[in-house]
């Protein structure tokens, strides 16, 4: 299937980067994601705005996820315009240039004593 | 982005602050989230109403969540009119004046013991 | 607030209380609960109806949510007309004569090694 | 109730299997789950297909749910056309011929160091 499915624009009000972990990395890295899939013929480009509660937004950060690909983005491998800070709630918009879906998730399913969330993110319509 | 996105009215029947924790507060304090963004250009004045099983609703609870900014509120925090009770099943509901998206957590990654929910708020549409 | 929100409508794919728990009960007991909130002036006279994978639907559960109040209730709980037999996938439609809202959540926070997981049910339009 | 409800195509961007498991199977190996709920009156036939982020997708699996049933899918299970590579992401997207309800769960409650996700998965408008 090539058909583009979802939204241009997603929201993910809950965001946190532990600042500490457990066990060994990359694999054991605490981390968020937000899953991106786009399943249509065009290249997904796509802009991420980072709120936080006192200062103002950061962004654009700018990446590409490809026709018929999903893209599980960590938000601690982010770097450009600057790393977002640990131990630090913030929140997150997603906007692209083509239809995708986005799913929010913490998680480590490797170790025992890891912890899960997750969430289809909010479908802003168009 | 300065655009307004969401819905004004969300509710999350799901709640329950547990009477006890493990580890230092305030950070291993056993807590339930609701995570708001306000992405608008205007600040969003917020009342949440407290559902319990078996007494009337309590409310409003006030607060403001500024423009481009996201707060995430700790129930257990709230003070006014009362006390959210302990080992007690409730449900909110939040009306903002302006367009706000909701999500409801209940976390702590920094223990390797903890657990964690998250899910985007029912949004009511206007 | 006493204004109706939600939908009459709400099924939950996932269903399956685990045979065995650990820790005192009921508090500690291992259960599946679909968190029902009712704003509305009316009470929810509410049918649930539990699907299996191997045979035929088993219902109506009939239950009330008052005007005002929230209910969560643990599928575990329900007697009428059979008992949800434990170790097994299920699934559940909640039928509503007013509006509500369901949040579907496995839970128990006040034990370290507990495991969580909450989603706002599927709503049907009307 | 033999009234269909749900949408015909869902989409699933998260997607991981662990490539290791604690405990004996198949009860606690480490799995993720498409709960899928028919409740209408003609059976679905269902294909999904799965998407990577470095190569083409692959599938249609396909599958049936009969009238008034629940299937707890375990991707894990799937073999034809190939089975889903372990410690890879991956995300899938559910077509059914009539409406269906989609949930997306990772689970094992029986283990007190198990870790839960889940999400009603993302339902595409027709």
């Amino acid at each position: 299937m090539s058909k583009e499915i979802g939204h241009k624009i997603w929201a993910i009000p809950e965001g946190y980067i532990p600042g500490s972990s457990n066990g060994p990395e990359p694999e054991f890295l605490s981390h968020e994601t937000a899953c991106i899939l786009n399943t249509g013929k065009h290249s997904a480009n796509i802009e991420i705005t980072i709120y936080f509660s006192d200062r103002e937004p950061v962004g654009p950060y700018i990446l590409k996820v490809p026709s018929r690909r999903t893209l599980h983005l960590r938000f601690n491998e982010l770097k450009e315009p600057e790393e977002i800070p640990r131990d630090t709630d913030y929140a997150s918009v997603i906007i692209s240039d083509v239809p995708i879906v986005v799913q929010h998730s913490r998680l480590d399913s490797r170790q025992a004593e890891n912890a899960l969330l997750s969430t289809i993110a909010f479908p802003v319509n168009d």
